[in-house]
């Protein structure tokens, strides 16, 4: 059996070490064989594919990015587009089956083109840990490493000129990353999607850990809004390119903080660097893993299935069941880090 | 109500978030008060107590060790151990319950203190992650994430000179740490005493890798014994206080598998370096996550009982449980790691 | 002999340990006393003081940022400032001498104080390294190192997204951390202050690195600015509290790259990151031996000096010749770097 | 001109580096084209070469290790050693210079190439910095960096079961990673070659930090010897090679400060970590410029002379100028430290 592996989506710590699982365990095992289509759903497109062999995936694991690159192409769009096309493309290339690294853009074009009946089986991809269906997603402890990494670094400073921080850390729809950087760096205040934390209660927050003597810390999630406050996505606009600027909510509440409480407030924007790098361990295991079970999964037949972490073992979801639902931060867990504040 | 906090044994990266989150919950919600037992059972044993509030907490949960300090010393022994002597001396300095942040050895206690009378709950400890009820214990994952970068280190000398690195790391009775810092680092063996591995295999490994112009990379929990070889640690016999050395198998193996391969071999044995400093994020969030947890089953009265980590939630488990059986490596988490060795 | 130490501006990586190596130096070998003025000559003007002992700095070394707090108060202005009332101050509180440690603006307001009878000698702090009279001045090698490590970061994810990356670094005036950090990883482009790099330059060195299959990395001093583009910063304005907003050139250049060259382009502003947290050892060390110096000259009563390091050793310059000479990027040296670029 | 390089001895991070900024130098300004000889000077003999084009040089930079391999072999050896067959060598595979990268034996071999009659140019490499010559070698930041790290993680522990931590670093003939580690992370002994320290005053350090409620922390170089102790390393004797044992004062000391302090003790031998992975920023610098120069200096041909470091610029030396003399840490540097002892 043949399988045309693919990352698509923004990159993330771990994709290379899914490869390695994969190619690892189908070829040592399985009795599979592997090639990677190149740059996401436009190598699978335009069928540009490379080999993917035991020696080519040597040493990748611990690698950041994905060798195979990746875009953020519609697999159903353009002339070559649409399942018909990448059915021919994987005759034409002797590819049985894909596996499709990607988040839920990925996983939901995945599933159509399943039900056109291609064979593909999924491999969750997401920065910010929003798939429900999975206890965690590799790169998000990666993500969170780097960011609590950044905000020790940050409050030596804030505490050297009595200022208040405040760290954008990724997390569109969802404040994983906030909350558990947030909670092992110690923030003051932690801002999500989840929670329409007003502008008062930020600013009590702030202030109560300053009258306390600490510099306070305030994580915000990219896709946090105030709820006294108008979308900070609308007045940035689009960018030359008609996209919607990224982040800016950090910038955008650090001097609301210091014209409302007197304190001088610093923001940082964490960005890509997030995303880049070498993957922690945490995430080196568990997307090795992740990989290895796709394979097995191809073995079983298992069309339109993805793999997942559940407790400590690797299971297999329907993908239907996995692009349900967004998983946010409960209440319960929000409330163990509002003990932090203020 | 007043409740004494003692760190027990090994220390251990988290033991300061553990105490935070107690610290945090329960004087911000659950209505307590807190002291610490300075140095673990002796602590208590002998009364040696400070006080622990919001403010001497600050900070804490980013350092390693344990403010509190730990020692090996057994409640039971001595003229002033024992439940009654622990009782009269909680009674006499007002404290109600106690938390006992310790491993096995510490839970047993604290299972016999309690079978005696004493309120007590525990909170699982253990770098090795060796306790079969919870998922994870925190500091595992800093001690994996460690091994790996030293190991990560290790392979660019070893490639250099074409060398055979041998990465000893801890592990007395399970191999977790060995596994997943060898799975994450690309070990072309990894050594664990749940495995009964040959020197003949281990050699093979190691020229199947060299072969491949690979450095061979071979991880060794320093519990591990081959199969064909005398107990590694009754060579070494006793250090000047009739304590069994530590450690030793990486620096017995490396000669082995330079004399039977001609590949020049080099051990380095992590030691001490694998449980201090900076706690990961992972293990702050769990380690604070899990001191919360404890706070709540005091005020719940749940004597006897331990709070573990199970999927992404915190539950209870009794200590008879939770002391039955130790989490062992499972023959499928090895057969994975096993398709990267040779 | 008590002497006063103040640490003045922004903050840098290494001030604690040069605190450290003055009050070891002082207390252990020089028989000086030492007190701390809060918050940079704000605490000297109020006289706000607190004592260091060898007890109070111990295990300061590796902490980021100031134990004693920093502002930018000038010792000049406000009805406390100026010599008659610092002397006053100083006699008050039997303090003899000062040890300022600070940048350009700290060394001219202390050789101001000098000129004016008072005893101070100085320590260079500059993290954008941009001193003539000091081969390096301590917290520049951690905020190279941080700006390196993000760098590292960058690339993967703009390799796998075939993307060009900039990273915004400091460097007001000068253009020192650019030069090493994109030196270290290895930059397409780096732009710094003392070069008017056109637009068109900038471009072509993008493309080329595009062209031969790189993700083009673009590295930017704040202080850069194109020759071709007016002062990036006064479109940017004054902030709330009519000072000029810092930053902002990364950002500026990325959709000109995006536009021009029709490669996909992200910005990132390292920011704050680069002069918090632990310091490297390097700056440990220098710092420490710096602040020993320090105490020295205060025994030689070598008043209007500071301490520099020239070579492997720690001379003594005099604050007027120190004051006198921006250290700029030299034509060599950028040259060097340039050899990387497109 | 086109050039062989090697790199002999033991690996030390930013030797890719040199290689990088010889060839892009070269390459780009010089007129030189390059191939690399595997494995030192075994390559060398045995004419085992490779291209190094600015292709595959790409992303070296921050790599641990050497690309080319190295090896301990000597080239006046063996039947195919010697300069005439080297000579013959270079004439068959048109190689017209070499440029050496390594330590005190390979620059003494390079030395008697080119006095009989082969151009050579040197690269000083020690990882241990005692090359008198240059300020500093490239691999030393780096290894005092990882030194300090690990330093950093013994002292919690040290601090959380009040035992002294012994930590074994480099240094056979000099003290220099000791010393800057050691200075670095706070020790309270430094035990050096350079320094015949007695047991008795090691451990009246030892007691007296522990006396001051201190963890304490002893750094000692692989090569000091205690001037009441037999040579440690006579007893450890040969291996199963005959080669002599590397390390063990760490570990033979230990036990000593433990039976005679009664303070209990543990013992961590860096090792091989110290030498491996991604280089420092400052090492990335300093060796991409070293080799620049290196190429420089063979367009000049300047054989016979090696480039080193001079305060912040590069010059050129002779190799008997450079072979004449160990740089060892001069009294006065030691002083400094032993301010933070006891």
């Amino acid at each position: 059996m043949r399988i045309g592996i693919l990352t698509s989506g923004g990159d993330c710590p771990g994709l290379n070490a899914v490869i390695r699982g994969a190619v690892l365990k189908g070829t040592e095992i399985n009795g599979q064989e592997f090639v990677g289509f190149r740059d996401g759903w436009r190598g699978v497109v335009n069928a540009d594919i490379m080999e993917l062999t035991r020696h080519n995936i040597r040493g990748i694991a611990k690698q950041g990015g994905t060798i195979l690159g990746t875009s953020r192409t519609n697999p159903f769009e353009g002339e070559n587009g649409g399942p018909e096309n990448i059915a021919a493309n994987m005759e034409r290339h002797g590819i049985d089956a894909i596996m499709a690294i990607g988040g839920e853009g990925t996983l939901a074009a995945a599933k159509r083109l399943t039900d056109a009946g291609l064979k593909i089986v999924g491999v969750p991809k997401t920065v910010d840990n929003d798939l429900d269906a999975t206890d965690y997603t590799f790169g998000f402890d990666t993500a969170v490493q780097i960011a609590t990494d950044a905000m020790d670094r940050l409050r030596t400073t804030g505490e050297s000129h009595s200022r208040c921080m405040v760290a954008e850390v990724m997390g569109r729809h969802v404040g994983w990353i906030a909350l558990h950087s947030g909670m092992a760096a110690g923030a003051h205040a932690i801002l999500i999607p989840e929670q329409k934390t007003s502008v008062e209660q930020m600013c009590e927050w702030v202030q109560s850990a300053y009258d306390r003597g600490r510099a306070p810390l305030v994580v915000v999630a990219e896709g946090f809004m105030p709820d006294s406050m108008d979308d900070p996505h609308s007045e940035r606009g689009l960018d030359a390119f008609g996209r919607p600027r990224l982040g800016g909510i950090g910038e955008r509440i650090a001097p609301l903080i210091e014209s409302i409480t007197g304190i001088e407030t610093r923001a940082t924007t964490l960005g890509h660097i997030q995303r880049g790098g070498v993957p922690s361990a945490y995430d080196r295991v568990l997307a090795t893993r992740l990989g290895m079970a796709a394979s097995d999964i191809i073995g079983d037949g298992a069309w339109g299935q993805m793999v997942a972490l559940k407790g400590t073992e690797i299971v297999t979801v329907g993908f239907a069941e996995a692009l349900g639902k967004l998983k946010t931060v409960p209440q319960h867990r929000y409330d163990e880090a509002a003990l932090l504040f203020g």
